[in-house]
């Protein structure tokens, strides 16, 4: 079981995390909706005042396997605001590439957001699952986290571009 | 019907905001939730990099009912990101006074926060609902909003902060 580092991006990196963005959406039935580049995530994650954060587990030199992955998981996340709480964290996606799991990867990734956002201020941890991903809604609340969906009714609402625009215009 | 003015809220507001904050989780039966203060929205979204942004909505001076309130309603907001299309803005509240309802002023605010979106190159904007809010939703819905906790199945998660705390203890 190879030691990984979990290290905050860098620009660098965002070749290698746009290509486990597009496998995370195919994981997730909804690669169609990936529309992103990765000059989109240079740009917006690595200027003053970025979108984003995101933390990669990084292969130390000694365990990497020839023409193996150098990055192999990822976790993006950013701060929000609860009129409720204040400060809080929102993960946006966390990803181990497929040979990689079962070493604790995505628990390290998870572990170090919940110590930057206590950092922070942050006083809660939000994400979203999707209801067909048993394992991950499992890993989620074994650690003590809420389904607010089931527990309070909250739904999930989108405006897409098109919807937005016409937002906008009215 | 009073002419409103949407504008961006000030430091002054905080008092008025947090009357509203309070107004709209009781009337989403989660008052006991709420544990922010006003000092906390002054520190969070009027300081360098704020974790939020707000609107709110005045009543003009020559429309203001004596002893009655200046600002009647507020939509609270931030940017986020999604790893599918990059820029999105999510809207954490909205409220508008049950006196001032059915005069627009909630689409107004709606198609504020869109056109500030679009201005700073967002391609989304994302919300959350009570499932028991039908009113709400059909809203959202008419204006050509999704639900993706139905389409697509997602969920909302949270750890609270015992729970995160134990996260980033691990």
């Amino acid at each position: 079981m190879a030691a990984v580092l979990i290290r905050e991006a860098t620009e660098g990196d965002c070749g290698e995390i746009m290509k486990m963005i597009r496998e995370l959406a195919e994981f997730e039935k909804l690669l169609d909706q990936v529309k992103i580049s990765e000059g989109a995530l240079k740009t917006d994650g690595f200027s003053e005042n970025p979108f984003y954060h995101c933390l990669v587990a990084e292969i130390p030199p000694e365990h990497r396997v020839p023409e193996g992955p150098t990055v192999v998981a990822y976790g993006l996340y950013y701060f929000i605001y609860s009129t409720w709480t204040g400060r809080n964290v929102y993960l946006e996606d966390i990803y181990v590439m497929p040979k990689y799991r079962g070493q604790g990867i995505g628990s390290k990734i998870i572990k170090k957001v919940a110590e930057i956002a206590l950092d922070r201020g942050c006083s809660q941890f939000r994400l979203a699952v999707l209801d067909w991903n048993k394992s991950a809604m499992d890993f989620y609340k074994t650690r003590g986290a809420k389904d607010l969906t089931v527990a309070e009714g909250w739904r999930f609402f989108r405006f897409d571009d098109e919807a937005m625009t016409e937002l906008a215009r009215k």
